[in-house]
């Protein structure tokens, strides 16, 4: 069966530090078993033109579309929703199965 | 060493056949052995406030940066870069080396 996978992209509001955030989110998906993997990344190549301004990217797993469910109604997630709102400028979120077409060797 | 990714969130224009996209971006990354894996997907909890209105992530997986730069170089590439651009309304791509905080198990 596909994964289920929870993409965040954001611009952080001038000031945030960025450290505490991916702390905050490391946290959650360690307390939260739903999660089956996690990612993140810094965008590097820093093309305004390509970026749109967005910087970092976090990526949640999940074996299945439930427990991407389980995750957004634990209270952990409800918790860290609030200060991170607050620290975004912009964010898209985006839910999807994954279709892996090549798979890693 | 941390893997290199490269991502593509798009609204494509009306009237553009996605799947052909897919098929076309399916192609090149069999073309290309600097690709280690491709994923994509379309999301399908359609919050415009969380969306903004794009609808389809593509990434490209690579073990190292300078494969991603092999890639982005290769004449499949910049050939399908071409037609890519013409079907979409609006993109963020996004390229970062990405930091795996819960691998899968």
């Amino acid at each position: 069966m596909a994964e289920f996978k929870h993409l965040v992209i954001v611009k952080f509001r001038e000031g945030v530090v960025v450290e505490e955030m991916v702390k905050g989110m490391e946290k959650l998906v360690s307390e939260i078993d739903a999660v089956k993997s996690f990612e993140w990344g810094q965008d590097v190549e820093g093309q305004e033109m390509l970026t749109q301004g967005f910087t970092h990217v976090f990526v949640m797993t999940f074996s299945k579309k439930e427990d991407y469910a389980t995750f957004v109604a634990h209270p952990s997630h409800v918790e860290f929703s609030g200060p991170f709102s607050t620290a975004i400028e912009k964010i898209v979120v985006l839910d999807f199965p994954s279709v892996a077409v090549k798979p890693s060797a």
